[in-house]
């Protein structure tokens, strides 16, 4: 039986800067437009929605951009996570490609990666005054992240919580109010378009996009209160590069040299996983012309990058939000209710949707049903058991190293998340019960 | 805000044996008495229950024992653990005092320490033969640990899972049956004892007590199989002795001289997770006196260390198994279903009573709320959501570090596990609904 190998840093080799991609992309990326005018959005018009150096992030053309001290140190409470090779996948798959994984879900208060990109909003929030945060949330893994981050630098939070998920997964909920927050199932009557909606079927069971909408009207009519999102964002996706940082160097420790992965996976539902450990190997293959495919693993049930269009489309569903080029199912789309919730969302982020439409990224697209195989094939070899939504990641993974069983390739991937809030989906998979 | 510290070992500084407390006592543990004959047991009656080389770990008067190298590298996937300093709990509660704690939640697949001995179990048992083990489980965490390590070792695992938690707590029986276990409530249809207990009451929620004397049944009767219990016994204390070992290494590294920490505090069902963390340490301090109190926090629900009687009795409510001296409620007594369910055990280990009768540990009981109190504290300054039964040793530090506010002191506790598994008591909790 062949053991696992960890690749840890100390927490002084955590990066001290983030890396950004816009500067970097084959193609400048197409400005947000205004919903009201159709214009080129003026960044001034996000400030109330975000603090300034929230939105300075969105838009810089800087290459590198400074963690903030009080930032990192409270990174260095859950990172470095480890880099970690799966050799008994290896074994089980009866494979020559090296297979390694970045795993976010080990240290995080919350189970996955999301809480990388929480601290950093909750700490420029609280620099420039503000003393509530509103959010949504669909399955919980964003809410509960934020919901600790919030609680850590003394802010209010409020999340809505799309109502199915609210009402079937009692637990995340549970872990966002043991943090201190505030939940309210959205569809909501704390909004008109909530109340529109529940008038028209009261039994609403809600969508991301709703809940977005929702939390954007609560942000904007509180004072010292803004909105907070937790992925598809430039600002959101380059917080999230410390994994992708970390794992180069990690990467270097583990293969001695740096000829970086000849593939790299992650799953998308808006794309913050996938670019926080994607984006920095992808900076290097710009400048340095390495070898490398970048595989997006999506769901069927919301393949936006495989099947949807390339085109100006609204974040949220009462169109809040203002315009961004990207690949969509339409604001109106929504996906139906698989276990994995973060990746149940109509659109993907616009730094991603450039670089699939210059082919640097190629999505693939998984069902349920198959991702849950996947799992537990993993979870058996690795005695992790993953986050549906990482499943995905590693359904593909499974399907690269088996087409390249006999050569001496190397695949990395993003472990976002544990999947121990996700038992019930695991346990309608043991009984042939998936929808 | 204060950071978290964490002391990091290499792997290859796990320890390489085993401490035997048994050679230390400071009084020779009484031996267990056969059930027929009230005589002293005669090792060999166990053999029909146990491998031999368990066997005679349990009755070895060896000071150190050499942990097999496939053992060592098994566990090296989830070891050493991170001894934690709480800074931001020190912070919380205006103390002087340093805490500690040995995280065993972090990295085990199941979410506590009890995989150090399954682990150990399924190699001793596959090494001698057996193909399929029997065992039982409450909560679940002993069930779901053994259920992975029969996994790694291909050996089958049978669980008997006490029946109100197997149609209550779905969860850790899906882990179970994801790593391939046969799950089955107790009382069962498939021993005599059972049918007895179901045909009184169909309804009968069971007890750990009658789900041992099932498990132990099924043993019995079937071929190349054996028993693995997840406490008591000396040689399952004694595998979890590579947690304090560690703790000794890093406690050194933390202090920067080795003046053993001033309190050891663990929570106890059987005993097994204080054993591993104090039994080291308690090791040093007879040999070199060091000064040093060992606390064993218990369950108001089942306070045998504070309120039974020290004498000989039954280790489960058939009375099958060998007489222990130790301390006990009485094996007919049911505990009150309270949420820390590692706790619900009328018993606890011989080798901890003689430590509590002969004043080397002394014992402190918590109430339900007071507990998760404690774990609400200790989750929102240090980010973990504990194990309702590692709260209750949360509680016992709380009051130490509260006592000692003003003094120089250090307190090194086991956080045994995370509490992922236990949001419904969480959920009670916030709603005032606990029982």
């Amino acid at each position: 039986m062949r053991k696992r190998k960890r690749f840890e840093l100390d927490e002084n080799e955590m990066p001290k800067k983030w890396c950004n991609i816009l500067p970097e992309l084959p193609k400048p990326l197409p400005p947000p437009l205004s919903p009201a005018t159709n214009e080129p959005l003026n960044p001034k018009e996000l400030e109330a929605l975000f603090p300034k150096e929230l939105i300075n992030q969105e838009i810089s053309k800087e290459h590198d951009i400074t963690i903030p001290k009080e930032i990192r140190e409270t990174l260095q409470d859950i990172r470095p996570s480890p880099l970690i090779r799966a050799q008994r996948l290896e074994e089980f798959l009866k494979t020559k490609v090296r297979i390694y994984y970045k795993y976010e879900g080990e240290r995080s208060p919350t189970g996955s990666h999301k809480v990388n990109t929480a601290i950093a909003q909750a700490f420029y929030n609280t620099k420039e005054g503000t003393e509530s945060l509103t959010t949504e949330t669909g399955a919980g893994q964003w809410g509960s992240a934020l919901a600790y981050a919030c609680h850590l630098f003394d802010l209010n939070c409020k999340v809505m919580m799309v109502k199915a998920s609210y009402d079937q997964k009692p637990h995340r909920r549970t872990i966002m109010e043991l943090f201190g927050a505030e939940v309210h199932p959205s569809p909501s009557s704390k909004t008109e378009f909530g109340k529109k909606l529940l008038s028209e079927d009261p039994q609403h069971p809600g969508s991301l996009g709703i809940a977005i909408s929702e939390a954007i009207t609560l942000a904007l009519k509180q004072e010292q209160t803004k909105y907070s999102l937790g992925s598809v964002l430039n600002h959101v996706l380059l917080h999230q590069t410390v994994i992708g940082l970390e794992a180069i160097q990690q990467f270097q420790m583990a293969e001695n040299e740096f000829l970086g992965p000849d593939f790299i996976v992650g799953c998308v539902g808006g794309g913050s996983n996938f670019a926080g450990l994607a984006y920095p190997f992808i900076r290097e293959k710009m400048r340095n012309g390495y070898e490398m495919q970048a595989v997006a693993a999506e769901s069927t049930a919301a393949s936006k990058m495989s099947d949807g269009d390339y085109r100006y489309d609204f974040g949220d569903t009462a169109n809040m939000t203002p315009l961004l080029k990207m690949y969509t199912l339409g604001s109106e789309y929504i996906p139906p209710p698989i276990h994995a919730g973060g990746l149940r969302y109509h659109g993907v982020a616009p730094s991603l949707s450039v670089l699939i439409n210059t082919g640097n990224v190629s999505p693939m697209k998984y069902k349920q049903q198959t991702a849950f195989e996947a799992a537990e094939i993993f979870a058996k070899s690795e005695g992790i058991i993953p986050a549906p939504e990482s499943a995905h990641a590693i359904a593909a993974v499974i399907d690269l190293a088996r087409e390249s069983k006999n050569e001496e390739k190397t695949i990395l991937f993003n472990l976002s998340g544990h999947g121990l809030f996700d038992l019930l989906g695991y346990q309608k998979y043991l009984a042939n019960e998936l929808e």
